[in-house]
């Protein structure tokens, strides 16, 4: 696969193929993370395979939601870790939001090894569940947090969320930005804001529209939020698939 | 996963996942397979998670090919295997085409854990490539077959193939039956009959067919091959998925 040239018109889809089953074979992640990513595939194929107008209002948005968080943390699980960690240390930093580590299967050597993998990727500080500290109403292994990080959390980022935490980060009053490129999942039906785009796409735009508003004032960041309406962006979104035309 | 309840909404797709993953863990199916498979489940889900007109028809004239075959060959790479091997035992015995194991990425290991793993499950024999026989104008591994079955097959049941290998099948003249969630792959669009379908769906209806039509006459085969439109079926399917109606 690492042969493939760039000519192959699905090369940057099959690179970041790579990237995913790396992570596998890095410990960093799980099986089922694959199949999660393959889900993904598709619909990003189906989508066109470029950030729509719908992704980009749900990225000002999510920016605008960082922006003003009192207390915001980026969740971290195997997937995103193995696409993209040089740009969640890099969305670490212009937020100043921690990375903390939080899967669905539960695996303390995985979670150590995306820690390790966000080190290895210039993260100076990244959370871990202590073991004690637990957010109520969540069943799986996903309600274990680290006291400092999701436990007080007002906002997270969350890119590929699952559909039970969600729910449940929901309930507890936290809002939730995620990123999901299936626009009638659980999740990205039940989020605060949902980017339906390629997380690979997004982050570099997400961390370029927090750098360009970081001085803006917070009623401009209000106004982003207030305005954006995630329903209409997730229809906007399927609309593009049912519609079949390439972006 | 395994501890999931027959009341999830999501159990079917979910137990059929824990195949797959398993089928990782005997060394049947590689880790592409498995981001392959959730590719598949997005589809599936838009489809309807049903088996639609347009494959009960694809699934009929699949029938009648493998009853007119000469020379049929099922082919079967590591995510068959891991899904549909005892239904994959039972189409050879009532077609009496031979199980050849044929897959994309390199691997003696995994080839021989396929082998066994359908003899687990009732097979008799099992073809594997001989490293001698090759067929002509493919690129991958793919190209190295067993010298009595795919090499001389004129008929060739390959559910899950890649559009490189069909494609090139087609062009030595051998008539390839799939089976492909995605009415748009390139797989899809090469074949002779491509059922959009899921195959742990699929092969238990197509055992059955072939069981009802195999005292037919052959000109009731010829006529259902006759009159199977491989692009008409594909519209269809494609147009399920486009108005996002449930089946």
């Amino acid at each position: 696969m690492t042969d493939v040239p760039e000519s192959h018109p699905r090369y940057q889809s099959l690179r970041i193929r790579d990237r995913i089953v790396g992570g596998v074979e890095a410990g960093v992640t799980s099986p089922h993370g694959l199949i999660a990513h393959g889900r993904g595939e598709a619909y990003d194929y189906l989508l066109g395979e470029a950030t729509g107008p719908w992704a980009q209002q749900a990225i000002e948005a999510t920016a605008a939601w960082l922006l003003s968080a009192r207390h915001p943390v980026i969740s971290v699980n195997g997937n995103v870790a193995a696409l993209v960690p040089e740009d969640l240390v890099r969305l670490s930093q212009v937020t100043g939001a921690p990375l903390e580590v939080n899967i669905f299967h539960t695996s303390s050597d995985r979670e150590g090894a995306i820690a390790q993998h966000l080190r290895e990727h210039g993260a100076e500080r990244v959370l871990l569940p202590d073991g004690v500290a637990v957010l109520e109403g969540i069943d799986s292994n996903r309600r274990f947090v680290h006291p400092e990080g999701i436990l007080l959390a007002d906002v997270i980022f969350v890119p590929l969320e699952d559909g039970d935490r969600c729910a449940a980060l929901r309930r507890l009053a936290r809002d939730v930005l995620t990123v999901d490129l299936n626009p009638l999942s659980r999740t990205a039906r039940t989020a605060t804001v949902t980017v339906v785009d390629n997380v690979v796409r997004v982050l570099p735009l997400l961390i370029t529209e927090i750098e360009r508003r970081r001085a803006e004032p917070a009623a401009s960041w209000k106004q982003s939020m207030d305005n954006f309406v995630n329903d209409q962006a997730l229809q906007q979104a399927e609309g593009r698939i049912r519609s079949g035309e390439r972006a």
